[in-house]
């Protein structure tokens, strides 16, 4: 459940507490080790500052689009989390830097008060993005404060706020990269986030080649249980686990690579009616949409915005910043369709959660080519994957109550469930019960597709 | 499956045949009484000429909005459907009346070619009234006399055509209720359709007392099958029929009354963000709603816009014209849920498909007092239920190819699921795995609830 | 003066009363003849009903865009004017028609109450034309009352009213011709509303090429008295008559025909940014025009939508349905400039006022051609010639007080004055004085252009 | 004639020049001192530098609205402006810092090519605000070296350019301002682009009772001159001087004062749609304006967003950032009307031009008290007033051919005339015969009006 941006969101929760009352799912007998949270919340707090790195006070600042926000929104926002959800109440004498800080930094959450609308977040010239880092400083230190002064057992609710925060500070990292790429994108300079050597893409012409075979993972039909079991960190809306009655199903062992995209395009793909779900061919006229929205054709060849600037489009890449219109769209052209989350999750069962997630150096995120092999590949990292599951509320499910119940289950409609995280995912955020949702219209995240088929 | 309206279709289609060839469903032995169909497509083409009979030129001309259409078009976009997929390819010698009518009746058939846009079939104040009637007539005749040449054994197809013309004819007559309605409530005369007697609300506030009572009828769960299985007429949306696993489940005997809801405005309903979808919330403070959009408050008395006038809201009635977004946050309030799609074709099993549809002589078409019984009641007719079900492919559905094949597939996205028919559905025209659906922002339809819970 | 379309109005008003009272301007002692005002309103109000006999009750009811209105609520608008301004107050138990007609038919006088919007006129099917036939008769037979008790001495400024009311009504069915223009050019069936008969374009080539020469009129500069100084009907807006200081200037003795904007389009005038206005080249840029908008190009070939349908483009007819960036950036083209309205009235001095205006039968309505002659033509009627006058106040002006008030002042802003009337203006309506005025951007009307330079 | 905002422009131009050539005013004689052209270059190049200061790198980035730009934008601009008209042409091996800036910086140029979307200039985060710094140091020194070659005198028309840049980069100057408090005026937390010290305000209430004074200035009718005469620096907008004919007239000593406008407030003068345009009225009820618009009311107080941060309304000082349709409201409420350009133009014919400009140090841009003394005060500096003059063509007016005439001909149309400049006005920039234009719909300059009447 990663952060909204359609009109509203951006954040994340917890609990499977099913009642309702917010006692976060990590088991508290290993939370004991308050030491290692406090480590993952210090490298988690570094790790944003990081990201901020090869941004200017002007590139921080700015808003693309009403669903992107600024890098020093995002800095300030979760540092206000953990203000406002932590400090001001487990803290004592703890005193906020600013009391305009409240209303600027609150993304969504009505039982917090009134904010700042989404759609200004990039008038916020002030506070400035030094008086940002040291609000970050501020909260930093009162967050160590509070672990020197020890957490005692009966607010153990404590460490569940600090991971809810790490966890949401980790989503918002996300955003932060995807959204600076979404603003850098409509520059005429197309600045790079970080400059790509000019060996990066290497190889790539020649795996294209490679990449002709149809290889298929096949998987049993039957009841499988579905949704989050541990006892460790997870989002309400991956509870409560229950049982669905899957028919046979195949998977394609690699995600869809832009080689794949570019035959598509050149078959009209963009021009045929009948491919497309009425919403969508609606949309990309409007639009006038021919191609992903980071691509464009100069002489002949296709180049890509990227977090690297803009470069030659590398075949054996996965295709990404494609919304659900445009997968749904090219795998009627396939023949084929989209996963459903079911599938998805039964799928990637036996496998480690390893693959291109955001590194801790930050060098260069970017989805890495995906090669047929006949095993499944790149489930995880590299492209979210969007399933032709509509994001909705497992059954039985109900709201947490509070601020924490506005995190997932008010968004429950209209969008689309992905799988598997991308290549600016911070590692250690994803679970293979991790529902992410976007709107089938939103293109700006890494997000890719898989081909799935019936199996009889 | 009925015409589509939010920014598309109108139509429906057809077809078990899962490898896409137009073989509509019908038994073939029972269809050989063509006579029959002969007759049943007489009486529709007379109700859909009836419907319009209370209505002016003028009053069948205008569109009071971009999803609903006039009644003009309504009597000429059914008749279109039957000379572009039956006469002109299989009667002899059919001339068209008119080379215009194709552009002007088409409603979304990509494959038929370009048409007239349909925010503006408000505008076609040409062809007249009298020259649709013309129109009808002239296919009317056509039609008769495919009929009198005798419909051979190897164009049963044709029969097949005109069952689905039938249908589609049949989802047009809901609509011109629907929309004829969504064109008064604006007029600032309140016309009435049909007036309605002074008796006809009696008894409405002692019903009302008597429904206090929650009444709960309680399911299994376990594995289900869903979806059309028989021989008969159905639409492609309607199949596969497959395999679904549910948990026990209980349903209100009785659909939501405008007394509770009443009670939910009341309570501050339309006020508290905690009980609405991040998208409802939006919608209705943007449009600023705080009851349902045909009820007004006049000297502390309710009062609803309906085919009988603007008339007092009746307690005991079923709420209705309400959307998705008021539904859910309507269930959210009372504590309770929606059902899924598949829980209600489940509990809906062993019901005859009685209730109150429309009637043939469109006497007094409004839904009626709903009595809690403690027995399953007001499932078909009344109004549409609003499932919790985003409206999508059952698994292994492919779309029909050809132009029919453009009726349902292309609506799979960001819809709902709709159950039961209306008190304006024709008779005969709904089935129990007969699937609606609408936008969940859409609410001029006969739209109303039925609570669901979780059953252990 | 004509109605308002912008956002808001439809009216003309009165009055050289400098201090706001209403007492209108037509001399009391020829007035006197109260039986020739009779006799004018009689055919005036049968005019209207003649302008509506050729449209159906659908074609009367809708409206193709908001600055338009449908052909019935111009036939109540007219009526409710004199029941609202005259019956009520002068007729002794004069008793309305109906409660709802003056919300439906006010227009824009904040001053009488709400209204009906006007972008939903188009709505109203309701009152029937029927209906609104019987609430002319109605007021026609009070207004007739009305003259046979006599109107004494004392209440003079009814027969002021009644003046006003005849050129308000005037003025509307200027409007019924545009506006139902204006529908049946978004109708794909290109419906006329009278015929034109075969041979009513004869000789058109030749004239055309006839048209080559250029033909000016050369006036003096100097100091000229503008505005209405007579004691007859008139607008507020035609006072304070006062003078001003003109330059030399010369006139085209023709308006621009369509000849010359064919060649205008072939070179590119279109696509030139430095021939338009700012405002006007982000307007055709903005809605893709290349050609004024009720022309379309087909096989080669010029066509225009008219009254009398669908034709081949009249070369040497006056080109017409042009806004203001249009006619200026024409002028810019030619290497000339619009006339100022006050040179236009200086030109039109000693002219009569006779010209191609409405006909008492309605026949065919259109501008005829323009032939270069060498003397000053078409003045009058034919086509509305823009002027490069701001529409402002003339210095001195106040707005009337009252309803009558809000007539011609709250609208001198951000439009440009027309001069000269048009071939659906009524016969003696127009006065040399007479200012109409609409925005830069609009086009509905039958407006064209006359090219003026300086001359020294 | 100040940089256009409205969609399109921020230019100024020059020329008197009627055959269109690019042949400056100045006189040439005078100008030999090409010495004092440098200095004055050099004070200019440097106000715009210390016009930045104040502000981080954030606030110079941002874009508050379409009409507004970026710090940042007019800096480059500016400088963009000398190298494209002046450097590229007249300096020998003169090089470009960067191929990009061209498509960056270009505001409306239609002839100097495809250029950054004026929407979207809050999108450049780069170039960085020490990259445009560089630029303009890069431009300055270049320009330095075309002085140091020395200006030959077949190109004294270098010194024309190098005059108008410098009257084009102080039209930017004010809109540095303007602009960057229409952002702060935005903010949360009301930034002050400069605090104010405490004793500001002093005595502002005092004098406020001292305001009540009537006292009208009393002007002859007769045949003026209008427009530019001198062989000066000016626009072509205010060429060809020409006669106009007036008529008597007075004009209030003072502008209208804060006090004033709070009766006006206070009388309701925002809900009466009788002192209303038909136009601004619609405006103030879509926007829901009920005061100006950075004026605030707090506990029964008013507060003022200005350059010193959100501040107690001052009750003797101007009212400003007003729109035509307010200003013309207030005018009617309070019986008077408000002056033409040409009896502004006549009245400030004996009067310095001095008075409350942009200062060198750029202390405290604000308009200050206006107290009535019978005098004629305040014409010049502290407000721009608005006439009731459309902003339109002299007669005989001919835009200069080539880029220069896109600056003020193409921008005359809906627009009204402002006159005298402002409180951010660079001084020296100003001229009675100045013409400064906007639509009637903006506010965010320093607008504010003067009472007129007439006079016999």
């Amino acid at each position: 459940m990663t952060p909204q941006r359609g009109t509203q969101s951006e954040e994340a929760a917890n609990s499977d507490s099913e009642d309702g009352s917010l006692n976060l799912s990590t088991d508290s007998r290993e939370r004991g080790d308050t030491q290692k949270l406090a480590a993952r919340l210090r490298q988690t707090r570094d790790l944003s500052q990081k990201l901020a790195e090869p941004l200017s006070p002007e590139d921080q600042t700015v808003q693309a689009m009403d669903d992107a926000s600024p890098t020093k929104w995002h800095l300030a926002h979760t540092t206000w989390f953990f203000e406002e959800f932590i400090l001001k109440d487990f803290l004592p004498d703890y005193k906020c830097l600013s009391p305009d800080y409240n209303y600027c930094f609150n993304s969504y959450y009505e039982a917090k008060g009134d904010r700042h609308p989404r759609a200004s977040r990039g008038l916020l010239t002030r506070p400035s993005s030094d008086e940002v880092e040291q609000y970050r400083g501020h909260v930093d230190e009162a967050l160590a404060r509070l672990f020197d002064l020890g957490i005692p057992d009966e607010t153990s609710s404590v460490a569940d706020l600090v991971e809810l925060g790490i966890n949401h500070e980790q989503q918002h990292q996300e955003l932060i990269l995807t959204d600076i790429l979404s603003l850098f994108a409509r520059s005429p300079l197309y600045p790079a986030y970080r400059k790509s050597s000019a060996t990066d893409c290497d190889g790539a012409e020649t795996s294209a080649e490679a990449g002709r075979a149809e290889n298929w993972i096949e998987y049993e039909g039957g009841i499988h249980e579905i949704g989050y079991t541990g006892d460790g960190f997870h989002y309400d809306n991956e509870r409560p686990a229950h049982e669905v009655l899957l028919r046979p199903f195949k998977l394609r062992d690699h995600v869809v690579r832009n080689t794949e995209w570019v035959e598509f395009v050149g078959d009209g793909g963009y021009q045929n009616p009948n491919l497309w779900l009425a919403d969508g061919w609606a949309f990309i006229n409007q639009n006038d949409w021919s191609c992903p929205q980071y691509w464009q054709k100069r002489d002949g060849l296709w180049w890509q915005m990227t977090l690297g600037g803009n470069l030659p489009l590398e075949p054996a890449a996965p295709v990404t910043h494609i919304n659900y219109y445009e997968a749904d769209a090219f795998a009627r052209w396939a023949g084929k369709r989209l996963p459903t989350e079911y599938e998805w999750e039964v799928a990637s069962r036996h496998l480690p959660i390893e693959g291109n997630f955001l590194d801790r150096d930050v060098l260069k995120p970017r989805p890495v080519e995906s090669t047929p092999t006949g095993e499944l590949k790149q489930m995880f990292g590299d492209v979210w994957e969007w399933t032709s599951s509509p994001y909705n509320a497992y059954p039985g499910y109900r709201a947490p109550k509070g601020a924490v119940g506005e995190y997932n289950g008010k968004f429950m409609c209209s969008q689309f469930t992905l799988k598997g995280g991308s290549c600016v995912t911070p590692p250690g955020h994803i679970r293979r019960t991790y529902r992410n949702f976007f709107y089938p219209n939103q293109n700006w995240q890494f997000t890719g597709l898989r081909l799935a088929d019936d199996f009889s």
